[in-house]
């Protein structure tokens, strides 16, 4: 490679994905009244749903042979097998065993899925890259971070 | 006002609203593994959802005394009172009775909304303006137009 | 050239600019609370104003030798001096002249585009494109089509 | 199904599809300066490139038992046999048999998978639905339209 | 809550909002040549105008009751209040007091709605949200963020 | 100017602008099944494009005088100078000097321009602003920041 790479160049990759899910605003210790008090109509008994935008950004530096911080193709199957395979076209409520005794926020989906991508990129055991950011978009309006802090 | 409107000028005015929706695509008179077969995983139990973007089209000559087709105002409660009161945070399956021996595919739904907002708007009985066209936008990606042809 | 364009290909051009403008809807002809039981807010004293985005479209045949309808950079022209000129960091009221007598909706600055622009391409004199359609954004919610009917 | 299918509906359905590609706008009957004075900057010796975005659009008869026009999974598996595997991370000079004496223009592009999507299309037999619509974005500012006329 | 939220979880939430406003960049100080020369046709008399997009940014740990870091609802009432109400259908110049001896740049609005939320959070004196970003795009291609720095 | 600017507030600006280019994945160290192994399609010989947004933030106080933190016409022509010209309507890996020892990944392209727009703006000697990221995006799914780490 060139003189570009020389020397060491942090970069942060993002890569979107979108998955399209339902949920309810309900916490199963609380009265309905009290549930539609906090969650309003989100609170709504059969659910609704989103289509969930999610951007995962990974840090690293840029390897020097092949000019990127970490294959694409390898990231896009993991996001598969982690995200798609857990979320689409489900009723989060229901289907996601992880989330059944939680009230199933855009908040706490992004922390769950935080805790899921990081464990399996610690699994890769590549030192090149660390999972930087999970940003949820629950529609374009709405939106939440989380750094792993 | 002014020559511009001397000569009448028919426009087509559109207005966009978003409304968060839960459907399952299953047929109660298919085998699960039929609707398996037509729906995929669109037809999982407990169904899973989207932010529906939906765009009304209507048309008509421009009032010379307002420069309006019609009032976005009367449009936008028009809206509310049809659409988002009906199918917004609802699980379109078990929430709305005009679906409820329906599959709620976006085809379906946007035959509906036509129906709906047709019989309002001739309600009005302001012979300015006619419903063109209803076009829903189940993702980014996939969307279907009804002219009520 | 090659078979594909043996025989004649009508097609349809579109092309968006953004011009960002100030108006304000009000009909001299009322009175104050006349013109704010019409217009609301939008008839506040000095304006308020977008990012209008306007889509031009144009069509006709496919020219055997270029490949092209029309030159895009020639209409690209057309359009900087025909609206950016005329439009872009304007108050409307106050700076167009042909909307001095107007109220300024986007229903009739969709007609004045048109009126403006089907002279100027007339007077090309090029039988092959005509002004097939004018679309004006004032948000992303709301747009008016002009055909010049 | 219920009511609302027994009357025929007719309805469009639009998929959206990307594919990365090069290009040049070059016809080799010309001399290079013929060929700048007409295409400017898109004449480079070695192509540029866009990410075009393809909006397909079908039209027909809601199905009674499916709720759908057509198949989406099925619109989507000829996409990607018709459009991505010929386009995508391609450069339309040289790697396109049926562009290769052409200039790739969007409007040739646009033509040229009408063709393509009509014939396979045809070859379904299946009466319900006609192609409608190819809109092909070159950018976010540009789109050529083509149907079949 | 369930095991997700045994330990803290910093959050970043955003919501976006859209107000349509005109302004005039001049600063009386100077006479017409030297604001000509610094805004150009931003400086045109009557003023021009935007549709600003507005997205605010709170953090702080989420709240193992709710599964919210706020309560977005209240959250769209502050916004309503302090930014729809000022800012809104008007003529920042004209009508917004706290903006009458300022030039009303992009940079200056964003200083000062930081100014105004922060404000109206600190008065709730709930320890659990801080404001954390004020970003506000002018257009597609220009924004400002400032963090209170 | 106003109390507004009476203590210095760090502002991030961002201006995003568009070039349109082709590239190819290319590593000449290595052989083809190699580079077809590490890059798939992108490795394809004659290479392919993309519409790249690039979005460059600069960060600094607000000017007392001005409301800026930079003046835009200054920073649109620099981008022109610096980066339309020297990536527009080009070929990554033929067209530009700097890149030619290079796989240019997105990566590779983001820090490039970062040390091309940081010398640039070093030899403005404007004290109050210095480049804070840069930001590049291939498509709508995936993008790589360089801040200078």
């Amino acid at each position: 490679m060139n003189d570009l790479l020389q020397k060491p160049r942090k970069v942060y990759v993002s890569r979107t994905i979108e998955f399209n899910a339902a949920h309810r605003l309900f916490n199963p210790l609380w009265t309905e009244s009290e549930n539609f008090k906090t969650y309003g109509k989100c609170s709504n008994k059969y659910g609704h749903g989103h289509n969930y935008l999610l951007e995962i950004t990974i840090r690293g530096f840029v390897n020097n042979n092949t000019g990127f911080l970490f294959d694409l193709k390898e990231l896009k199957n993991i996001l598969e097998e982690e995200i798609i395979a857990r979320f689409d076209h489900r009723h989060l409520n229901h289907d996601v065993p992880e989330l059944r005794e939680c009230v199933p926020t855009t908040e706490v989906l992004a922390v769950l899925i935080w805790d899921i991508l990081e464990e399996r990129l610690l699994a890769i055991n590549n030192r090149e890259i660390s999972l930087h950011e999970v940003k949820l978009y629950e529609t374009g309006k709405n939106a939440v971070r989380y750094l792993g802090e």
